[in-house]
């Protein structure tokens, strides 16, 4: 049984407890990172990409409305015994709205590649409108998720109406992650749905994110956004990814081969060699949040460009990967038992949908660079350990390539 | 001998404008039908599909503001010479809008099956709206029609601003018409644009579907409308076809199996042995309107529909079928060059979508039905006569299955 | 706790045993069918769609390798207590070769509309390959049916490679059945995977069917086949479906109307009072099978055609409906850990795909009216009343448009 | 009326002839590049993308089998006169094989945005093979070469079967070129087909992409291809892009921000004051070749991958791009009448499909670049002028951000 603890409660045993999080955890890591060891964001190293500005969190949450809630479930270590552990998992939701139990928006799907798992993609293309929060978690744990979305609808929101098509989506955690054994349940899910907020949003190895690897790095949840310039319209694009793709030599940092030269580091087995890829580190699960007015074409348009962010930090989108995109908008309010034969919707015109392209891209590169800055050292099943971004190296590469960051290389 | 003639015009060149007609008329028909013969609408004959009322005219013109426009070339008889004919094609335009060309409409296409084509489909995807009249004519006359509407926009609508894509979807006229011949062009495009109206659509033998064959039946264009009762919307739903598909055993009308006992005049030779089935004969394309104010996504799911409307009439939507369909709203009106950063757009509800995939469903049935009862037998290249449904054998055949007609068989 | 009997228990309360059965009844039914009522398939009725004819089963596994499963779970009568029952549930598993775990099938999914779950299809997609037995059952049992899946692969098929990507379909059991319960776990999941079996199907009130309802008629699992000439390449086409869909003035059987004139009998709340229909009845799942050696695309263009067969049954597919379809062949094995960089794969060429075409709607049209026709009256939750098709009416309106069954009415 | 030089001929007024040219020139340019100027191909310049190799010619054509031939069309200068000139326009026509008339291959094609036409791809979709050869041309002209397709299909390969919907795709060439004249016909048409060829393709300002512009410079036609290496399968993927694409601040190259420090030389009207950007120079057609084994859909997965290639240029594919992309392999021959029931297909296993996504990424990427760095000065209708990518000043930056150029900064 998991062992819950309170959103506010401390820790006594090393991890961070961040947001609502779930931790038993015991044994040691091999390759530790000290507790001191403090993580940063890509924009506060250094690494600025794109022209737009951020919004006030650089995170999801900057699109009014948009809330977060994250478990995460770190427990055991040593040898992985399949419903035993070790654990290094969880879950985060994303909600449109608070009320999004009654409160539909305008959303849309778009699989760049599909060896994942996205489920209420169907009834999102058809009735444009997404009713659930977003659920992001281990692959295993895809349908315990959603058994507890809807066990926590049937208690929670009984005015829900649509036929419980809960949308859950999932990236591979079985490197480090006992995955099989399927450790996210209801208490987690309910964890995360009832701790969801606006503000700040953690990021690295949280939620959904807990055992992810980039490039064979550590990696995790990691979010970003933009403010368009009133001439653009003054919109706000908010993303946030679970990230867990990437080959080491295509790691591409604002356009910097980063990963050409830094070749070591690889995730490694418990004697310290490092581990093959095993091609399953493929995936990427991105959600798109904005306040522009758009529809929900506009939204699969703008879903789409997540691809390109994808790409600008190197991916070529693998054979393996479920590169699955979720778009929003939280300018138009549907609500699920409107009595309203029309609404009237707020729809921008075409030649104002550019820029909100172009943030998208901007932001999903930049929150995978967080997902990947912000990740740290980890150690998981079987004495596996996937290490974090070392910035003393990344500092000497980008220098290089006359991009220094504003954290020195030492 | 067929008299293809407009109500007053004479020719003195050989070319007949007919409304926007063009014709030149020699030879004689094999079996031809006396001149006599009235051709009627499978609802004046008796046929009733469906559950709702017809609009006024039981023409995708009741929907208010569309408009139609054909052009038919009916010209030459005997041996086949590709440029020289003899022809038997012609252009369908329907137009959204009069203005379409300053102001376009949500619009949505969809493919059931690819074999044929129908230009300008990936920016309506995109754009969500339609800025052309949509053409319909011969396989081999796409590009002429194309280059034709491009001339036409250049020369008459040069406030149009999108980068020249028009709309043009094709059957194939190839076992009537000197299909290779590719004789729609300028004059015949800028006729049928230029003659398009509102009020009765002319059917059968017509525009786009002079030399098409249906369930190896002669065919041709069809249309029919649905008026919705107030309580389920008041909106209207309009259909109109190009129909060319169809093997005889598959004929189905109103539920009763016609093609299983009407076996015998297919198709023939112009030594009077059935023609084979070459397989070409396979495509519809189906124009769907409404004023119901629905958006590209729910247009989309209501041109899906108009294949449920084709199943209805024995069709399995063969290999080599172009059954392309392409459906659009006139609720909101996209102005093409507006300065307006967001519209205000209209929005049906997802409960009141319903009415119209049924509506859908029974104009697409009665219009391809109309297309084939309005079918007058011709005479073609190399003496092939396609022979027009009988209305006293298929009267017998309904009476059988308890369906009798109100045109008794005799 | 699920109460599991063995495959071979007899129920002591009147409800058949079939297959895999989980049974535990109790209370009556308001208007139960005599224990003598026998119910019989469409065919056997003297209703014979389509040309081709059927295999030995007019079952989907008629298609060599194919083999069926279910579990249905009959628990408790009266008032609806949510997670109490009463249950009118089970699942159903269709397996494309027994060892599926370890050597995929080309496949692919069509949604025609798209309220509805099928888990498992971005993979599918982009993979060409199915690796799963393909799971039918409750909406509300989707998430646990997963996590069962996944529970199952994981104990049993350890060899299995992909990412814990289970296929799992719903529709909507609602009205009869404790659908937020969610009963549908392991110990049902295992049993349905574990009894799969090849020859004939149980169909009507079983498997995932247990608790469905069409055009307002008690429902369920049907099946059909059809087998090709050998001048059509010989080939066989099964399909199975779990039917959940349609207004009563819809029902079509054989193009006859029969929903017009059988109004009454619709389902009814325990005061004896009919059940508005709440919309949430209109779903179908749709398996189809086939030794053809076609590809995903060819196989994406089969599941098309199951939206045909569906119109000719009445439905018009409606907004609420998850019309959800999956196809896949089983001409060709792609081990999932091959070795090989290349396969040599069986390609259908494209002038051979059409009859395939033809055979999948009427096996399509076929397994509805036997999901109908075998369908029996049962009570759900709150004393509500599903009837079952009643076959003396059903004689006399079949009669009345010439087309009089082989059970005479009575 | 247009004068056809042999393709042998040579042009006295300082346009190189490439392959089969039309050009009647005359005028001059206000800031022509000096005669002597050579145009390098990125790699030439000392800009490498991607690991991998390329292949002999670093051309499509390295993909055994495939040809290119373009025919280009400048004539007149000054003010435009719709119909009169000046042109700067042509085709590019790209076989898969020489004889895809009668044998045809696997084929996929992507809309990555749709502003933009691509002619018969709803066949591609179905058919899963492409039987034309691919025309890539100026907007306006899209129909004349779809006419003059057909008319060249009917008097040179009559043994063509499929109905006549050829592969015609576009980019907007109108800020240079009188795009409205609709230049480009048969005879053009006639003579890309009748010369292409193996070997090196000319790039730059030929073909359809004569007319074109990159990021605001002058760009055109590029190539690029990949060798991947014997332990990843020793296939060749080739790419051919029309590229008319970009914003200046967009430009990066090899991941280096070119356009941030680059920001003059945009193109000018004839009084030498910047153009506007209208937004409608926004289009990529890419068409990437292999001789790997693989499916449509797997062609349709690489495909969607020369997205992520254009995304490593800077694009963010605006809203006005029709960036449409068409992907075929030349592993399988599908013949167009053959009478087998079944072929035997090579299909790449799905564990050796990324290294062509990888490579489809570079050779894309390579491909714009190249389009870019062949490009030359060229003015056009109205005195507009729009320059070349000045290497001078490319290499200054490029050494900023550590990538010297070969080509040293002078």
């Amino acid at each position: 049984m998991i062992s819950l603890r309170a959103p506010n409660s401390s820790s006594s045993r090393g991890f961070l407890v961040v947001g609502c999080m779930i931790a038993m955890l015991s044994g040691s890591l091999a390759q530790a990172p000290r507790r001191t060891d403090v993580r940063h964001r890509a924009r506060d190293l250094g690494i600025v990409v794109g022209k737009y500005p951020t919004g006030q969190w650089n995170a999801i949450t900057d699109v009014p409305g948009v809330l977060v809630g994250q478990t995460t479930i770190i427990r055991g270590s040593g040898p992985l015994h399949i419903g035993a552990g070790p654990i290094r998992t969880g879950v985060t939701a994303v909600f449109a709205r608070k009320d999004i139990w009654s409160n539909g928006v305008f959303a849309a799907t778009y699989a760049l590649n599909g060896d994942g798992e996205m489920t209420g993609t169907h009834w999102i293309r058809d009735l444009e409108t997404l009713n659930y929060p977003i659920m992001l978690t281990s692959t295993g744990s895809v349908g315990s998720v959603m058994d507890a979305v809807t066990e926590y609808t049937t208690a929670k929101h009984p005015e829900h109406r649509w036929d419980y098509l809960p949308v859950v989506a999932e990236t591979y955690d079985g490197t480090l992650n006992d995955i099989l054994g399927r450790h996210v349940r209801y208490p987690a899910v309910a964890a995360a749905l009832d701790s969801a907020h606006d503000g700040p949003v953690e990021e690295g190895n949280v939620g959904g994110g807990t055992g992810m690897i980039c490039f064979r790095f550590k990696c995790g949840i990691g979010t970003s956004s933009r403010q368009l310039p009133p001439n653009e319209g003054g919109y706000k694009v908010g993303v946030l990814v679970q990230a867990n793709f990437g080959d080491r030599d295509q790691l591409t940092i604002d356009g910097v081969p980063v990963g050409r030269d830094l070749t070591d580091q690889l995730p490694v087995a418990s004697n310290g060699l490092p581990l093959a890829n095993d091609g399953k580190e493929g995936s990427i699960i991105v959600v798109i949040a904005t306040d522009a007015p758009v529809s929900s074409v506009q939204l699969e348009r703008i879903a789409r460009r997540a691809g390109l962010g994808l790409a600008r930090t190197g991916s070529t989108s693998g054979n393996s990967s479920g590169d699955l995109f979720l778009a929003f908008s939280t300018a138009n309010v549907i609500p699920l038992r409107g009595s309203e034969k029309e609404l009237k919707i707020r729809f921008l015109t075409t030649d104002h949908v550019e820029p909100l392209f172009r943030a998208t891209v901007e932001a999903t590169e930049e929150a995978i660079l967080n997902a990947l800055t912000m990740g740290k050292t980890m150690e998981g099943v079987n004495g596996r350990v996937a290490y974090q971004l070392p910035y003393d190296r990344l500092a000497t590469i980008m220098a290089k390539y006359g991009r220094p960051l504003t954290i020195a290389a030492h």
